[in-house]
């Protein structure tokens, strides 16, 4: 199955998926048009009938693409405020119970998404207990410390399913089906699972999900969560009753109409899935094979089939970036919502990298677009670009050797 | 000035815009083309540099138009997640400084939207206290109980700018200098106001006021909040630091590039406000010549331009709406939000109508584009309409009485 997107121009080439990714080129096309639906869902006269019907059919569409009921799943803004919602939603459905704030556990991981991580460390400053399992370097996840870390006060277990920069993918259906032995919930972040693998929520087995529509081709500004039929939770946007009230405001119509667009790939990822795990390891065994002090990170465990995170050693890595960024390659250091602090990712770090390590890694994600020619122009640049800046380095080391000599 | 919205189909006219109103045409024309700048503005490369422009001339120019600084905006979702932000955001404020939560004291009024009474009374179910001021059906606001309701504990006054179901515009900046000198801060949901009377943040004196870009003809799925300097804030949705740590998640950049087209039309309110007011006032005293027993609400105190609230006596409200929607005349019986709800509008309610006459109750919202032979065509419809129903509810009370004495 061949998608097609809107192509970047002449010479530039995409390899930053895991941050955000081009639009269908049929939603450009279509868009204008789909703004004719531009009425109140909620309005009862002919302005509302269009809009409602495609908030409806999108609903339909995507919980058959997902396995689950329509009405399971909750339109948000994106992944930050639907991973915010569950958190937060069910800290406060705790407390209206009237538990205290310290009789409110978490488990979670160090590796999470800040909007799962901050989160969480919003709701520990307000009293909650958090506990973080380690993962590793490779992408093993500490399972003893998982089943130690259950207390009589845990109420959710929130772990991604993949991780967004190193692909690592969590062991979610064993963690699911031990957390319900102990009749705790479980919320998986599900962002970089979407259009990557074939998702079941069914089979997941989860309770709440989280999901972003621009990580996979639709228009930014639209998200949604599943909640698990019978699944506690307080709104965190209350207003007009809309999403049966668990998410109030005029719904994004526009952006929840471009979603039925991904939908029929959403179905045939099991098909793509082995072409682009094929395209990425290609990748790391010819880099691999052509730049010398290259490791991959967390390449043992299993991982989403477009990631990789590298440790390119003595370069550091927002060099390298904007090295291929002249050259037209577009790729990241750690995760884009992040970039502009100049502190290496939290995440690497956590995982046992040291921060030299982390501060010379180079995320490529791949999307389904993606050739093998551009694949081969990628690693050409990269090699020159590494080779040059390698023998900078050792160029200025010798130079503030001598500097250092003479001052 | 003239405004070009997407028209309705033909014998259509749209008498809704408090609800949401038709794009602009410029925004349907270029939608498509900015749908090329769809990379991350996290993202330090080529893709991230085109959506980081639009993100900062867009703040820039909203600023210049509602005269405030750029960094004083907050893009969100829209107005439901803004007036939560502003509510839930002041409460964790407190919270975290160590406040108890009936310590937490808020003073609103009986009228507002239920994006921000629900929220309220989320935040009493957890221990906050609220006070409701009263505003009567004439729109005037209840100033005695104001001035008594401040305690020791008023952390923020959240009043609406202008009500969305009878156009009352509230006094908030004589309400803002009487908050302000008791030390409280002020919040105001300016929804309403958008793009009907001139906005200058600076004049307001508000520390916090929430917006909506679609009920001002910019797409749905974005809002922002005006936060003044150096007032405090909890981020409710935290994540990858956007919005300089206040509303995590990737920017809703394309909702966004909508709002730099309305900029010209935001400062050209003062000059369209008097054209609208009059097809209004027009609007009214020729329904009240044409049409018996029809009353408008809160017509006394100062309103917006644009809103006509009715009480169309002996009539069902829903019924009429449908009738008028067959005629294709689009208009509102109360809030759109809180449509497909059979109880009458707790807002009307409050303000001291009978449920009868909450029942009876027609909200007709202009927008700029509206023409008088449109408003001539739908005082047409409406009393031919008026008539027959009141004739028809005149045959079935005869009948019924005919039966009763049969059975």
């Amino acid at each position: 199955m061949t998608i097609e997107v809107l192509k970047p121009s002449k010479g530039r080439v995409y390899l930053d998926n895991n941050a955000t990714t081009p639009p269908l080129k049929v939603i450009s096309d279509h868009i204008s048009g789909w703004l004719e639906a531009w009425g109140n869902p909620s309005s009862i006269h002919w302005s509302g009938r269009g809009p409602k019907t495609i908030l409806r059919e999108t609903r339909e569409a995507l919980a058959d693409a997902l396995i689950c009921h329509p009405l399971e799943l909750v339109f948000t803004s994106g992944g930050s405020e639907s991973n915010n919602l569950i958190l937060r939603g069910t800290y406060e459905h705790y407390l209206r119970l009237g538990r205290a704030p310290h009789q409110i556990h978490f488990i979670s991981t160090t590796i999470e998404h800040p909007s799962v991580t901050k989160t969480l460390e919003v709701l520990e400053s307000l009293g909650a207990k958090v506990t973080k399992i380690k993962v590793d370097r490779e992408g093993a996840f500490d399972w003893n410390s998982f089943e130690e870390s259950f207390t009589l006060d845990t109420v959710l277990v929130s772990i991604m399913l993949a991780n967004n920069e190193t692909g690592t993918l969590l062991p979610i259906n064993k963690i699911t089906k031990y957390a319900h032995g102990k009749g705790v919930r479980v919320h998986t972040d599900a962002v970089q699972g979407l259009g990557k693998i074939s998702l079941n929520l069914q089979k997941l087995e989860v309770d709440y999900a989280s999901f972003s529509a621009h990580k996979f081709h639709a228009l930014k500004g639209i998200g949604w969560i599943y909640v698990k039929k019978n699944s506690p939770l307080c709104s965190q946007i209350s207003g007009g009753g809309q999403e049966r009230h668990r998410r109030g405001g005029t719904e994004n119509i526009l952006a929840i109409r471009s979603i039925q667009e991904i939908v029929p790939y959403l179905k045939k990822v099991g098909e793509v899935f082995p072409k682009i795990q094929e395209l990425r390891n290609y990748f790391e065994s010819q880099v691999r094979q052509e730049i010398i002090d290259i490791q991959v990170t967390a390449e043992v465990n299993p991982r989403i089939p477009n990631t990789s995170s590298l440790v390119v050693k003595g370069i550091d890595g927002e060099t390298l970036l904007m090295r291929l960024d002249l050259a037209g390659f577009a790729v990241s250091t750690g995760a884009a919502c992040s970039s502009g602090s100049p502190e290496p990712s939290p995440v690497l770090l956590s995982m046992g990298l040291s921060r030299v390590e982390a501060q010379s890694s180079l995320r490529v994600t791949l999307g389904w677009e993606n050739t093998k020619e551009e694949i081969d122009a990628f690693i050409e640049a990269l090699k020159s670009i590494v080779v040059h800046l390698r023998g900078l380095k050792n160029k200025l080391s010798d130079k503030s050797k001598i500097d250092f000599t003479v001052s």
